[in-house]
């Protein structure tokens, strides 16, 4: 029995999300599918984070077990040929028998996009959320600031979460201009659910001029979810990268 | 009656080119039915071009005549209402009663993008021709030196073409590289049927070295569509702007 790790990248935006569930078409289905068609096993991968439907990965950690004697980088290839243009596999290597890609992940990057301009948003519906609202960056910047470090995000927390604990480290929350998108940057040791939605709903805001900056720790402060913003759209998510 | 000439950007992905037909869904029969819902008239709208399946458009111009007194301008977020997501009307404005988008076209412009990157092709795939192969980027700007001016171009249309004359005059024929692209510009007084397609598919050639610049000089003289390469893929083509 071989553990095989595997990055993989998909456009989320024809899926019920990353887990299997019944009656809807999920990422992670569509893998064990193939997975099955290629070595005829019935294989279930787990993964290091459960995306929304409509969110994309450029760095999603899959692992599973195999019987089957394909030398790991040779997966790649192989799994390949057989998944729809939407799901690629970018590498694939033996790990150690008992890792889990979510529970050895030492921290996640996200990225989020919101596109600015008024022509070609036809192209990027799917992949970035459309926008042209005046934004002020200089307080939403000022914004990230506050919410970098370690802080109790459970007003970032959609309901309906199975978290035991709302305590995280944000290393990395940046936003910046990059060509026609604004675009957030954030990395974490954990995310709650819908937490970088929730921020990023909650920057919006800022950007707006509705809360000013320093209101932003006030709702971190108050642990409840009402105060802070609504939940950004799914399809400007991505799941960038999964640091072990 | 009023003749209303709109500017309209498409994500041509889902639908079977722009010209109305049996059995498959068009752009065509999605802005007919469209202003059909918005003012119950029913309207044959013409084009500056027929874009292909899977072809987008950033520019291409329609025009229609209609009773319906909303004023040109309103014409735009009037239509946006009911029109899908991947269809936008970008500007509308009254124009002359005899104003014949394709006919009065003095030139059109259309980009190709090759998507060049390992990662990230799952995202392009509907957007560029994906294609990371070694391409010589100084040949093909040779080539596209060639390409400029008024020559037939008999050699790169498509059999099946109603064309009468295949003397055609390119303004505009560059390559560059733009971020992980490959991008093809070209702008010409016309188009014939897979012109810009087939251009690129033997510039391909040109950049994998398989033929020299100074052979599309001789492809041209051939007038023998055989001798031009094979053409490029419809999901890297975009339809600019119209000049009038």
């Amino acid at each position: 029995m071989t553990r095989i790790k595997m990055i993989i990248e998909y456009d989320g935006s024809n899926y019920h999300g990353f887990q299997r569930q019944d009656n809807a078409h999920s990422i992670q289905a569509e893998i064990e599918q193939q997975i099955c068609k290629l070595t005829g096993e019935a294989i279930t991968i787990c993964s290091a984070g459960r995306t929304d439907a409509g969110v994309h990965a450029r760095g999603q950690v899959i692992a599973f077990n195999t019987a089957a004697t394909i030398p790991p980088a040779k997966w790649t290839p192989a799994l390949n040929t057989f998944l729809p243009a939407d799901i690629r596999v970018l590498s694939s290597n033996k790990v150690d028998n008992n890792f889990h890609p979510q529970i050895h992940a030492v921290s996640k990057r996200y990225a989020y996009y919101i596109f600015r301009q008024k022509t070609g948003a036809v192209f990027y519906r799917q992949y970035a959320y459309c926008n042209r609202e005046p934004l002020e960056t200089t307080p939403m910047s000022q914004a990230c600031e506050l919410i970098k470090g370690r802080h109790n995000f459970k007003a970032f927390c959609a309901s309906g979460s199975s978290a035991r604990t709302f305590e995280r480290t944000v290393m990395d929350c940046t936003i910046k201009e990059s060509g026609p998108f604004l675009r957030l940057d954030i990395e974490a040791d954990g995310f709650l659910y819908n937490m970088v939605r929730i921020i990023m709903g909650t920057l919006l805001e800022v950007g707006r001029q509705r809360i000013s900056a320093e209101e932003v720790a006030q709702i971190i402060h108050s642990r409840d979810r009402v105060q802070a913003g609504s939940t950004a759209p799914a399809q400007g998510l991505y799941l960038l990268s999964v640091s072990y």
